[in-house]
């Protein structure tokens, strides 16, 4: 039995989330049928934490074991091979047999990104690419940029972020590495906002995040940079623990999954794209 | 009765192309079914020729006659309202009544995308981002960007180009503007690739082109850059006027139609995005 950490590139648009479930397309569920086509071995690839329908992701990663002896770059290329398009394996490396994607994960990186209409009164604004609409929120609203950085700010910390947590008990905690962070307590190591050319992005980095928490601190961000909230108010919502606190859940298509961080390489073979084979 | 000229972008990936089809998603159909919600008018948009399923579009133009009065600012909000994120109206343009996008455009530039995985022997190369993959031609073969030159600039003038036209008789010219060019011979002034970061892109303008054309001029360059065939086959192949004399029909996704170009500007009231209004 051979433990292998892959890391994967996902388009979030077409899928049903991370999360197999019964009669739809998700990405463990097509992971593991890849990995079934090519061993013959039924397995429930761990993802690092589970993404919801609509959310990207840059290199989630995956843990999971496999009893067939396999090269790691022929198992990349067979992988590839047998997901679709909108699903790629960027690196696949035999670790050791207790590297868990889950319970292993100690930081965690997600970039929310908002299309900026630029509105102004009489005046129409920009219109969003076809080709950028999957991969951002088109909002409606101006949002002021200094007005977002205030609210952005206030989260880095340890802080309970109840109020940020979808309000369905049974799933608030679930996507998160059990042990290395209790109930809705969460440390936020980095919060901030940056201006692309026609985006505005915002960039998280946390030990660990609730269900729907970057969405419902970008949807209450909003609500902030377009006046309906002031920047201090996150302090309050932050003390409520209480999600009707804070804003809306801003849309799946702008959430994407960066990176996600273990405390140490646990690499024995690694195969990586772009990486030249000795 | 207004004729409006409308700049679409659209990302063709979840349309079976731009013609009508009984219960089938198509650009036209979706553009025909937000004109009548907005008017309550049924009308067929004419574009300046059809796009096949899968194929992309940077600035496709459409002209249709309207008899409600609508300022030109609005009817373009309104449009990008009812149409999906996956298909926005750019500009909307009041025009004279004669404009008509097929039968009066005389220049159309197209570019096709090929991902370069850059595979050595030994080596996987590069993995496809699954962002960039329904955008491309995520191509097996490691093609030599000189032959892809030689091949490219062989194809610019006028030439029979029915070997590159699809088999299909009862398609091969229709997607041109009739009157301007007859049969199967076209002009192609620009013919050229360029390197990218990650892609080779192919940038073709010409004053019509057949059916298929430009998917199978790029399918026998690539045989060209593969080294199953020369750049001086081109010669060859045009000389064939039979379409079994070149190479297959490159995938859809790498294909986009940049722009339409017309004799003057038709304009009477323009509103395009970005533009302020006095």
């Amino acid at each position: 039995m051979t433990q292998w950490k892959l890391t994967l590139s996902y388009d979030g648009t077409s899928f049903h989330g991370w999360q197999v479930q019964p009669g739809l397309a998700t990405i463990q569920g097509r992971l593991a049928q890849a990995i079934e086509q090519i061993t013959g071995e039924t397995t429930l690839p761990q993802g690092s934490g589970r993404t919801d329908a609509g959310v990207h992701a840059l290199a989630q990663v995956a843990s999971v074991g496999i009893k067939a002896s396999i090269p790691a770059a022929n198992f990349l290329r067979a992988l590839n091979s047998n997901l679709p398009p909108s699903i790629r394996v960027t690196a696949a490396e035999a670790v050791s047999e207790n590297f868990h994607a889950r319970y292993g994960a100690v930081r965690k990186t997600y970039e929310y990104r908002i299309f900026e209409r630029r509105e102004r009164a009489g005046s129409e604004g920009r219109v969003c690419s076809p080709f950028l609409a999957p991969y951002v929120w088109d909002c409606r609203w101006p949002v002021d940029f200094d007005r977002l950085q205030g609210a952005a700010s206030r989260l880095v910390g340890e802080h309970d972020f109840a109020s940020f947590a979808a309000s369905d008990p049974d799933r608030t905690t679930r996507t998160d590495p059990p042990g290395e962070a209790s109930g809705t307590v969460r440390t936020v190591f980095f919060s901030a906002w940056t201006r692309g050319e026609d985006t505005l992005v915002y960039r998280v980095i946390g030990n660990g995040f609730l269900h729907h928490m970057v969405r419902n601190i970008v949807g209450t961000m909003v609500d902030v940079g377009r006046g309906s909230l002031e920047p201090s108010d996150i302090d309050r919502i932050l003390a409520a623990r209480d999600r009707t606190a804070a804003g809306p859940t801003a849309p799946a298509s702008g959430l994407f999954l960066v990176s996600i961080e273990y405390p140490e390489s646990p690499g024995k073979a690694t195969f990586e794209h772009n990486e030249e084979q000795p």
